[in-house]
């Protein structure tokens, strides 16, 4: 590689480290060789989880691929939706719950309503159309025993070969970590609640 | 509250403890009356920061809202680019970076395109039409002392009080991290590239 004369010691210095930097990335990247749909899993207490799974929906519509999206407990109307909805039958999304538990109070109806977003997210899964499946909140209904996690876990790991699928929700199960290719945990370091801060569009919801 | 005759003994203890539970949340949500832009920052060494701060995009646009996006850092086309296109000017989006330090191993050329980058991230910033600006791999900047921390932190304080601006990318400086409101640390759990897999279209971009 040329130098130009005037470049400092320190520009120097900086080259190298970035040049060496470079061919460890290079050679990091050319071991990845498998392509596969991934089970991603975004858990921990902190806020980003259901967020992120939306971002990547992102990803998948600007590369052409349709989003399936599953909402096991959360009913609130949100900006997400309303966004997606602008990519027309390219989303298609199903809210299952009626609210949190501690809105409802009614065990029954709670687990009749998880059984029958899991049916429809099974529908999903099988439909070849679908890159990626959304399963927002999917690790509360499994945290609350609404759903046997081994019927699940079974479910997403005979799923086919290049569907994405993502799980949200606190306190994602021990076997669903296991099964999963990406789990990552979003810590919250600081929290607006905790400063008096409310609810708000755009944020929360 | 009138109970069923054939409610069991424990769908009766689950709706008592629901019920508390909700008055809980009822109270906490009472207890929060501020309105106020947020600064959230997304850090931590695993996947989901940017992404997050896409479907944040989302959230806003949703509720009508404008979304600004200043990249500090990569150039790579992404998928999240392409589908907010759907939104045409309600999206504004500036690349300022040639790729990553480690590809272009030009420090004076990587500070002057920071530099641009935040010019730029400063005049959206100062557009009332924007709920949202995102300022995507910042952190990246000002960890290699591409941009003073003290006039990023000190602009940043003095925005506009209903605009939300979301920082992210890995090692967040403790000046930012004292200044913000919300900061996630995306946590890597477990990932995919120590299985070999590679970087996919709707995973990584």
């Amino acid at each position: 590689m040329t130098t130009p004369e005037t470049e400092t010691d320190e520009a120097a210095r900086h080259r190298v480290k970035m040049e060496k930097r470079k061919a460890l990335q290079d050679a990091e990247i050319a071991s990845k060789t498998v392509e596969k749909g991934l089970l991603l899993v975004h858990t921990g207490t902190g806020k980003g989880k259901s967020t992120a799974a939306f971002g990547l929906a992102l990803r998948v519509l600007g590369h052409g691929g349709r989003v399936g999206v599953v909402q096991f407990i959360k009913s609130r109307p949100t900006g997400e939706k309303t966004a997606l909805a602008v990519f027309g039958d390219r989303v298609v999304w199903h809210t299952a719950g009626e609210g949190f538990t501690w809105e409802t109070q009614d065990k029954a109806r709670d687990m009749a309503a998880c059984r029958g977003a899991w049916d429809t997210a099974k529908a999903l899964m099988t439909d070849p159309a679908f890159g990626l499946v959304i399963l927002d909140e999917l690790n509360i209904a499994l945290r609350y025993d609404y759903l046997p996690v081994e019927e699940v876990v079974a479910t997403l790991a005979a799923r086919r070969r290049d569907l994405h699928v993502a799980v949200t929700g606190r306190n994602a199960k021990p076997a669903l970590v296991e099964a999963a290719d990406l789990v990552t945990d979003m810590t919250m370091v600081k929290h607006h609640f905790k400063a008096g801060v409310k609810t708000q569009a755009g944020i929360e919801y």
